[in-house]
């Protein structure tokens, strides 16, 4: 292999596929990068077995070949080099790298024991606005936690209905659900459903979030392509293939109530302050209790633990309904007001001991359902 | 004790005193702040027994007081409040805290059980010009190692001459000392040397870094005293109390070379950039080599390790004297480049054993001593 690229573009490539390379001990390669050519293309691999990730870029090539190579060292030696013409050329087993006053050579490993990325070739293929896509997921990414016991709940769930994409995620504390309307004329003929691992939609905001333009996401039964294309020529930039989590994401539907006893209307800042505020008094439990009257122009924020003190506020709100006092873990109630951008909030309570739905004002796409902490 | 106070003004006065606090399992009353009421003032202290420092503020007293409660969460509390009237409380040793609508009580500990911080109120004194005192003491402040032998290098030493100080600090592998010129009038009449805890040193940074004018330094056989003067008032705003180590610094000047074998010129950014890259292919010595010939207009940095591959590149450098292969811990050469603030450095080397001196161009009050790593 022997080729010329720029440092700039060599640095976006490994920025986007060195993440995924993991410090496996059982399999070294995993830590490695894969470079190799095709054709006109400069390409760049990393797996860990359930995400990989290709990146082309078209560039000089002078001679084709392939190997591979520590990712984070070649990462981390690119990104330290002026932004020149870089020659990259394969020589028993390393890699001599060349670049104005820099000259190294890097050790590799045979790119023939490097493990094969699947790719998806044939089946059912949308394409999703980048912004809009990363946004969604972004408000419900984090709410999965690993589960070895319900293994469906460590992902995130999707439903594919014509042109309505459903993303939730739950911790069975709490719920998120957002939907996305596709501007596509394409609409999918069946449903899909699946379950994305955490990890893939944290790398996939990480990847996209600041691109702009359209991806496209091709369906397989036990795993997904995104692919983002390459401006002024037929083939992808970029490309992410996934493993999908097997089982049946529970019929989370059920959960999220239909009706409320007291709806609350807040400033999103000044409730998410005072609940900050009230999480330093809540002690062990993070216990934060709501007191609500429909009477009042506002209402009230406790927290309190027998070895710190005791906490009270108030913030003013439009109140409907029942008076009620309930109570939440002020982590569960902070992350859904954090996943929130608009200014106002709409904040549905059912009694004491039914969940909690924050909503954004004016925006129906999103849901947080919260349960709360049942008096003892 | 009860007084009016702005939340702004309490905030600045939190954040200079709450991080000396220690978690103290022995101690718990290190973890909390002294808060009390000394004539107009409203006066925050804490101590780790180390260092002790005092802040006070011209406030609005109803009536005096004191007690002592957790800091970190008062600190916590106080940093969400709206920038409004805060009212504080003392009763049934608790601190109540009010301010717009937040209503909260502290529960606290004794203020007589709270250790007392020395003042050293007669005793020599000199004033320092608080920015050019903590540029300085930054440049060497990170050089100095905590050692349980050698008790000594584990701090900053101080010596006072009429009107220069000099600060260095060794961790026997380098050494870094800096002169300040004092504008002051009133020059010291005796020598005075002293050893300053490094945590010390650091948390004056901290403290003083954003400060404009004079710090006073008080002296006394155990201890030293640094002052900020309040505006306005007679009475000062910070006061730091810190413990001197005990001991005899090391004669370090007899580690500085007095002359060179081979001196370089060489921008400082550059060199500073190849080394940090050289860096990653070090292995685990952590040996760059420097190869100087008089007759070439560059230097070459080289590095290898047998796991990982080689690494060479050249820096463009004026070169006098004689031709050279010298190797340093490239962590102790990149502590020394990041303290130079100038474009341009002097590094003068003594043959391949001898210590190797960085010195900013044009400025020759602060030089950098680092020992090479011997040849095998």
């Amino acid at each position: 292999m022997k080729l010329l690229i720029l440092q700039e573009k060599l640095k976006q490539g490994l920025n986007i596929v060195e993440r995924i390379s993991s410090k496996s001990l059982t399999l070294p390669i995993l830590n490695n990068i894969l470079i190799s050519t095709e054709k006109n293309f400069l390409n760049l691999a990393a797996t860990d077995l359930e995400i990989g990730i290709n990146w082309w870029v078209l560039t000089k090539i002078e001679k084709e070949g392939k190997i591979t190579i520590p990712s984070r060292l070649f990462s981390n030696f690119i990104n330290l080099l002026p932004n020149k013409k870089i020659n990259l050329e394969v020589k028993d087993n390393s890699l001599f790298i060349e670049c104005e006053n820099y000259k190294t050579q890097i050790k590799g490993l045979s790119a023939e024991e490097f493990p094969i990325i699947p790719k998806i070739t044939h089946g059912d293929t949308i394409s999703i606005e980048i912004s809009s896509f990363c946004k969604s997921l972004n408000q419900i990414a984090d709410i999965a936690v690993p589960s070895t016991t319900r293994p469906e709940i460590s992902g995130i769930y999707f439903l594919f209905q014509k042109n309505l994409i459903t993303i939730a995620a739950t911790d069975s504390f709490r719920l998120g659900e957002k939907k996305i309307f596709l501007k596509s004329n394409s609409p999918l003929e069946k449903e899909y459903s699946l379950i994305l691992p955490q990890k893939t939609a944290k790398e996939l905001i990480n990847i996209f979030n600041e691109k702009q333009g359209e991806l496209k996401m091709h369906f397989s039964p036990n795993q997904v392509m995104f692919e983002y294309p390459m401006e002024e020529t037929p083939h992808a930039q970029i490309q992410v293939v996934s493993r999908l989590i097997e089982g049946e994401y529970p019929n989370y539907q059920e959960i999220i109530p239909k009706k409320c006893t007291t709806q609350l209307i807040l400033n999103k800042d000044e409730f998410l302050n005072q609940v900050k505020t009230a999480s330093l008094f809540s002690g062990k439990i993070n216990e934060v209790k709501i007191k609500a009257n429909p009477e009042e122009k506002n209402i009230e924020i406790f927290s309190q633990s027998s070895e710190i003190g005791e906490y009270q506020s108030s913030v003013s709100a439009k109140t409907k309904g029942e008076p009620l006092e309930i109570s939440f873990n002020h982590r569960f109630l902070l992350d859904g007001l954090l996943s929130i951008k608009t200014p106002e909030i709409i904040f549905e309570l059912n009694q004491e001991s039914g969940p909690g739905v924050l909503k954004a004002m004016g925006d129906d796409t999103y849901i947080y359902v919260v349960m709360p902490i049942k008096a003892s």
